[in-house]
């Protein structure tokens, strides 16, 4: 645990819309008494909003840097993500992370890695971006049996389909406004293929019941092929479409995990998430619906659930895995 | 910290609604590890669901035995719980309550018992029954200023708002079928005249604001003199009536907090929140805006915050108050 006096020497890994978003963040926030102390990136000719003489080219001498007493990983590549936070967690050290993807495909090693070593990796922001989703799964409800997780996790995609039943338009359209306003990407297959939801409700289920799947095992439908004659069919029985991310426990105890268009009627809390918004339902077996909305992209939330796990990382925070080690 | 192999032993004073709930879901929880040893309640000639030998009737003999890891506070009595609550915490235990109008009148006592003492109190369960709020903005926004914090508190005067607006009914006809139903009690002061939301908003400002508070510095107006005709107003005009707690910091950096009905419009994420349900509206300087809702009250909603409470105890969890202390 790093004590609570002391400033927290930062070493930024990254620093595009999360790394600035954080580091803007911890400008803002001099009382909480953190200091980036050095921040690699890989390209050494891109123009920066920082002086040159800020950046680091070489991610590894960060992992190894004494002065450094927490790492922050928030770069693209999931790959080499992979490789930067094992190497990192094998040698005991305490590390945060945005990157789905790099979680959803490699937790039990990342798990193992934390219970040989004694290192933390937390990864709130990986889901959900603001949401304290991670957070509330694992130590909220980390006692409590779960009939249901589902929600909305991908903002691109709902920006989208909002956009759709908004105007009537088809899919094309409404993608392309996306992408013109920075909501979707331009490459837009993670996000409308649901493979970036998938990579998230993968994580979830892992604190939400302890189970941990591959990617691959989780089936997922994109919103490429939806038009707006289905919209319109939707409308017409009260309903919406969105691209819901499921896991259930079933009856006889198994948990199946999905990402697929589904309807949605206005008794659901996910009917009027709309847009960019992300949002969650628990159904839990005492506490009953639970339901949590925010900004599940965008360089301050996501920054702020960034800042969230180094505030929670100086406070001697681990996830249980409650569920799993049960 | 209790270790997490061993069986946690729980001292239960209080058996009414959240107390049976408690016992209720560890009974059907063995794998949580606890065991309800003693159990104190008040009257000794009450008919209960348990045997009679089950049952102290002397509280202060838990306070004092050494075979209880954590007590459990649950009783209506806002004196006498904190009488007990004081003396189990200048003893230096671990002890969970859910009496909101008991934190709210002491909670500078309690702070400074818990850094005299060593000792822990946790109180999820009076803010909101099951929505994890307090260790929401105690932990997760703990680091990040927060513009406000608003939401519907009080499931009883939010259910009689409800049918008013369903119904077209006045106060008078509304409440009555709220207490017939169980959702409102025999006095409805406390909901409906906004004293039990002002509690509750006081234990959250400390959290949000780490601002310490009397309840009577905050102005509370209930909801009894609304009448069918304000609630056609309010949709004349597309919004809805709701019994509102507002906490703001304002401009010039003071900390403002009242509960008073306020009319919501559908773009609010309470605008939906019905009937028994309860949610709250944070909006964060970086995270922007966050929405919980849950419910409020009710024997398992409540136990299962006692629950989670129970479970942090276990791992060391204790509230920071950042912002109080900063």
């Amino acid at each position: 645990m790093i004590s609570d006096k002391s400033r927290l020497r930062i070493g930024l890994i990254g620093f595009g819309c999360v790394g600035q978003g954080l580091y803007d963040i911890l400008q803002q926030l001099p009382e909480f008494g953190a200091v980036v102390k050095r921040i690699a990136v890989k390209n050494p000719t891109k123009s920066r909003t920082l002086p040159a003489d800020r950046f680091d080219f070489h991610a590894d001498d960060l992992l190894t840097d004494p002065d450094l007493d927490v790492l922050v990983e928030v770069i693209d590549d999931a790959d080499e993500a992979f490789r930067l936070v094992s190497t990192a967690l094998r040698n005991g050290r305490q590390i945060v992370t945005a990157n789905k993807a790099m979680v959803a495909h490699h937790l039990p090693e990342l798990v193992e890695l934390q219970q040989a070593h004694g290192g933390t990796l937390l990864y709130e922001a990986s889901v959900c971006g603001s949401i304290p989703i991670i957070r509330t799964l694992d130590s909220y409800f980390g006692s409590e049996p779960l009939h249901s997780v589902g929600g909305l996790f991908n903002g691109s995609s709902n920006y989208v389909l909002s956009r759709m039943t908004e105007e009537g338009s088809d899919y094309g359209p409404a993608l392309a406004e996306a992408q013109a306003l920075g909501f979707a990407e331009t490459d837009p297959t993670l996000d409308m293929g649901a493979f970036d939801p998938r990579s998230k409700a993968v994580i979830l289920v892992a604190h939400a019941y302890g189970v941990l799947l591959n990617p691959d095992q989780v089936l997922n439908l994109g919103i490429e092929n939806i038009t707006a004659q289905d919209i319109r069919f939707a409308a017409a029985g009260g309903q919406k479409i969105k691209a819901v991310a499921s896991l259930q426990r079933l009856a006889d105890g198994r948990v199946t995990v999905f990402v697929t268009p589904q309807l949605v009627g206005p008794a659901s809390p996910l009917y009027a998430v709309e847009r960019e918004f992300n949002g969650v339902v628990i159904q839990a077996a005492f506490a009953d619906a639970q339901f949590l909305r925010g900004r599940g992209a965008g360089g301050h939330p996501t920054g702020s659930a960034v800042l969230s796990d180094l505030a929670a990382l100086r406070h001697g925070y681990r996830y249980a895995y409650h569920k799993h080690t049960a």
